[in-house]
């Protein structure tokens, strides 16, 4: 469990990190950009816990509101060097948005959420904060522009549901499922693949 | 009660519906449209029941989430003909949202909720999804460009409320006070009805 | 208590008139201005409610929804005099903000939230009104424009958790802490202060 719950802390961070950029890139203010990368890591994770009826994380663990400040204060810091380091953070969110939405499943189906619920809660857990975020920004939302991004949230989730049902192991099952979140989410950005439009 | 539930289904496909056509109109892949389908049929009785401090009927109820998947696939396999079928959508829309908010009412009220914030409640069940979804698309939420909308669902909220006081059967008071809201709604569409505006 | 209590109302009732005259001069018809009236004057307190997993005050307690139908007949009559009242209202608002926020550390530390939680929640319960309000007006939202406003909420509710631990009493805490940040906001609306940008 000590692993899954360090990766969530680092995919917060991440987050807040992808918040904050995108806040910085339209010249809004320091504590806009911390406001922006606070609501984009957790606002994925706390619907999915409101949903379930639950208090979200943050709420009683503290550590998740460092991890928001240290990537809202690397966003600052590191501002001119991040469109370098666009790629390593692509990286990165493609590996925290696998994990943020098996741990959604999980967390989910512990807590007595039908398994088609939880595939949905799963994946809100991932794409809700980047919705929310783009939406503050007055932006269309990403995950209606890009490339097989939820799509991708939503194969791993029901690859986990069915390994579950086979009864594979809960811990071996949620790295291949993240994985194969991360894997569908580079290869789509590598080849640019979209989904089709309707009527278009 | 097993009609109810078969019409807050019949419901939660029509928004569903609406939702994903919306998105079909602005160019959204196939995802995007489900994913908005599925935020219009959810949102405002999700966040009714949020506010009432219980799980969203649809995280326990499979159903509804087979209901917005069958709403969302008529959206893409009907997509050419949807503009021909505006009208009988809009009427489907129109059962929908007296429905919608009178069921939103009655759980309001056997969750002891104050009768003014169940008024309140059961309009929001009504028209959130909608406000959602329109926020989603980056346009102004049609509750504030279009006729009589969500005034419809509040004269018929009100009247559940004072017929409940006259101990009206509810099943009796549910039909009667959906059915005005059905009548507002189709007068207001038919005579472009609208209320005015403060200082315009 | 019960001039907090009172005090919350009057916040409650000039958040409501504040989402109302924003509504107007979007030249918005009646209902959608007592609507955001109402989503304004509620939305940061219920979003933190939820957070804290409780039932938002407003479902149980009818005289919040009095205040803010006051507030948004209030904005209806005197509609042409807003403007020059612009002034005084901005006034209360900074008032208003002042103790929503403490109010809300306060709320959410009696129910067991982390102090840096309780910080935020505090944050969140005076400006998440304002800014769903301008997400639905679809504009930027104020707090990424204007002059310290979220900050001044963030040293209030920080002074009122170090004055916490230093046992101060908690209602001159609370008033303390409210009147900090009506002087920072009043400060910086005065002198036009404002934060960095980065990368600007």
């Amino acid at each position: 469990m000590s692993i899954i719950y360090s990766i969530d802390l680092l995919g917060t961070m991440v987050f807040a990190i992808s918040g904050a950029m995108a806040a910085n890139r339209k010249h809004i203010d320091i504590f806009g950009a911390a406001f922006t990368g606070f609501v984009t890591a957790i606002g994925g994770g706390s619907l999915r816990d409101v949903f379930l009826n639950l208090r979200p994380v943050w709420v009683d663990d503290g550590n998740y509101l460092i991890a928001i400040l240290t990537g809202v204060t690397i966003s600052i810091l590191a501002n001119k060097y991040l469109d370098r380091l666009a790629r390593t953070l692509s990286f990165f969110d493609a590996i925290g948005i696998g994990f943020f939405c098996i741990v959604g499943v999980q967390k989910s189906l512990s807590n007595e959420a039908s398994a088609i619920a939880a595939i949905i809660l799963g994946m809100f857990s991932a794409v809700m904060g980047g919705v929310i975020r783009d939406t503050l920004m007055n932006e269309t939302p990403l995950i209606f522009r890009k490339e097989i991004y939820a799509t991708a949230c939503l194969s791993g989730a029901i690859l986990y549901i069915v390994l579950g049902l086979f009864e594979v192991d809960s811990t071996v099952n949620a790295f291949l499922s993240a994985a194969i979140i991360f894997f569908i989410r580079l290869v789509a950005v590598k080849f640019k693949l979209s989904l089709p439009v309707i009527g278009g």
